[in-house]
């Protein structure tokens, strides 16, 4: 059925940044069919959906995701990366069972919906990934995801695969899964990261992500420590090993990038690489701040993410959009990382993380419709300058604030409530699994 | 009438940090009557609200807030401080009149209620403070507050005043207000800054606040090239300056504290000043990071705070508490401020920055009753500990999951439904005051 959005103040992010006032747009078979002032339609089979007052946006996309760990929430508290993984993480990751699993990409879907979050990149756990793809499927996500793919000799017993098995799985989820339910689910390999990888799965990775024409999403250079060890182990710098080994261009998405050197910002740069901030992770597992400004400045490519929930805690691209603007002011001036800035992190950026911005990340005649609606009027974000819609959205709006969502034009948040998702039931999945879990591993 | 909130999980705050599962609280007459398990209570005029499955806590009480700024909001973007204060908000404060203080002040507590403050330590623009008190009178917020001292031959015309009207108009705002409505409103003297007073105002406010027994609130060290600026002027640094002129003490609390000295922090710590962190403001306004968790293992009483709308832009202590959990991690690691210390900051702490840590910032028998209850169930929490409910009180919780809050044993806020501001018409009126200051002032 046709769907008609009125009235709307819509932020297109279109290349000219337009901002209509009291504008339609027309979605047709998945896609933004039109779009401006009193657009006229006939036809039986047209829905209209009154959004006078409210802001139109492009759904957030989140460049770097852990749907797996949702369930670890709120007990990972105090540690660094390394013991982070090792004492918290992957001995949860390991506890997962398909259902367990399931649970938890339920609970990050329907938060990411709930938040204005229309797509993400997500990486998952070594095993089960088909349950996040049916959630995603369920669910009517935009999710390119892929398991993670952990061979290296010291991966604990409980997630670690030889190097075979491990593209094995890989190619055999790409098989089932990338391109379907009409390009909406994609697969993207997901080597974890240079310490849980071998130098030969890594290298296999580059070469198959070319050969599928499929992404490539890892982690680097998140860490002080973790850049020493991997110094140690390869002998260079995580970043330039990576593009030493075909693991850099448009098609990769490297998450944190919060310790480039200055020859690797080059790097970044030149092989089009997109890096994902996580703000919320980078402060929370005390890893630092990310010279963010300064790559933009240079011209990299960044996009925003939650990362995982028991590192951030929420999965809520409002509370990172906010952190983002502010995180570096101190370090650039209060000019620096101003709302347009942010606001494109979290929508193009995002696009181009999951190599998806000929089809979503704007609002544009002939995209997809995956769009999120925001009601700015509320105490919190009460006055603002009517001429000025980004900085309500991105210094004080907050997620309670997201009233409808639609991904491939069908509704999947209306009035705030979850169409394909029922919250109350994900959140008691959710619980259930996360309880036994935690007692399985004793924590 | 009394009131009984049952079967709620307590978190206390008191000395021993007892967290109280399935437990009631009887209110009488305002206060904390009885606190424990299996309140049993007779007679006719007694209301319960079952608080099953909630958090129960102390009010959050912001130890430094402008309510008269709430209006500017989403209009002061990309400005470090003196410029913000010059171009913006002092001709911004300069178009205040009466009725439009009283719209931000309206607005200002009732974005401060519906995210669980019940207190809050507010300095004033230079004129009409009465209409703060009148508007924290009639909605029932705990205020203490006091209009802006502004003396200094720099001050821009339209808020300059001569040393004797500041402190006779202080002085006469201190007779009408302090300690009515049964000590829920307070004064505290207010000179706005090092740079906008004179020496004698200082000198005369330290003099007269110790003879009346009242507070002093004003700001310090916020700013490298105010500090400069106040290093230049009067030779010292601004907390040096302040503790020779009698402006530090248990009744002075001190805003921001970026950039204190080895000299200062240790004449905080011995002169038992509380120092307000405003990590919102802080960054917004590109000032720094205050040396918080350093401050605090040096022992000074330390509370946290939003500042104003347009240096933050929401007055919202889980926004704060988030951010002060987080933004020190990567200088003092991951253990570094953890939610305890955090939640007492924003409830013990803030109890302090108002004198009033005998009455509240804890729940405890004798203190009065108020009181925020927290749904931690929503999907953003989702999962939690069951045994750690302070993690997700800080580091996933939102303001959205405040159900009811209670000053002085009345509901002010219920079912998330304000009950003593209207929250559309608080909307309204602000834009309405908002856009018509903003035209004036030609922004």
């Amino acid at each position: 059925m046709d769907l008609l959005l009125t009235n709307g103040l819509i932020v297109t992010m279109n290349r000219e940044r337009e901002v209509l006032a009291e504008a339609d747009v027309l979605i047709q078979d998945g896609r933004i069919a039109r779009l401006g002032r009193n657009i006229r339609t006939r036809g039986a089979g047209l829905r209209v959906l009154d959004v006078t007052g409210k802001v139109v946006l492009p759904g957030f996309i989140h460049g770097h995701l852990h749907a797996c760990q949702t369930l670890f929430r709120n007990r990972a508290d105090g540690l660094e990366l390394l013991d982070w993984l090792r004492e918290r993480i992957w001995p949860f990751e390991a506890g997962h069972d398909a259902d367990s699993l399931r649970a938890s990409a339920d609970l990050t879907f329907a938060e990411l919906i709930r938040s204005g979050a229309t797509a993400a990149l997500d990486m998952g756990t070594v095993r089960h990934y088909d349950t996040v793809f049916e959630s995603a499927r369920d669910c009517g996500f935009r999710l390119t995801g892929g398991k993670a793919m952990m061979d290296a000799s010291d991966v604990p017993t409980g997630l670690h695969e030889s190097t075979e098995a491990s593209l094995a799985e890989s190619l055999a989820l790409l098989e089932r899964w990338h391109g379907t339910h009409g390009g909406r689910l994609r697969y993207a390999f997901a080597p974890r990261f240079v310490l849980s990888c071998t130098e030969k799965l890594l290298k296999e990775v580059a070469r198959l992500a070319r050969e599928k024409g499929v992404r490539i999403h890892t982690h680097a250079s998140e860490n002080r420590t973790e850049c020493d060890v991997v110094r140690e182990r390869v002998g260079r710098d995580n970043i330039a090993y990576f593009h030493e080994l075909g693991l850099t261009g448009p098609h990769v998405t490297l998450a944190h990038c919060v310790w480039p050197t200055e020859e690797e910002r080059g790097l970044l740069r030149d092989s089009r690489t997109v890096v994902c901030h996580c703000p919320g992770s980078n402060l929370k597992l005390a890893s630092g701040i990310a010279p963010v400004p300064e790559l933009l400045d240079a011209g990299v490519t960044v996009c925003l993410g939650a990362d995982g929930a028991p590192c951030n805690n929420n999965l809520d691209m409002f509370v990172e959009m906010r952190l983002a603007a502010l995180l570096h002011k101190p370090r650039v001036g209060p000019r620096g990382m101003p709302p347009e800035r942010v606001l494109e992190m979290a929508t193009l950026g995002g696009a181009r993380a999951l190599g998806l911005e000929a089809e979503v990340g704007s609002l544009e005649e002939g995209k997809r419709a995956d769009i999120t609606v925001v009601d700015l009027s509320d105490l919190h974000s009460t006055p603002s300058d009517p001429r000025d819609v980004l900085s309500p959205l991105v210094y004080s709006a907050q997620s309670r604030d997201v009233v409808h969502v639609l991904i491939d034009g069908k509704l999947v948040l209306k009035d705030r409530v979850l169409l394909t998702l029922d919250a109350a039931s994900v959140a008691s999945s959710a619980r259930q699994h996360a309880g036994r879990i935690a007692s399985r591993t004793r924590r």
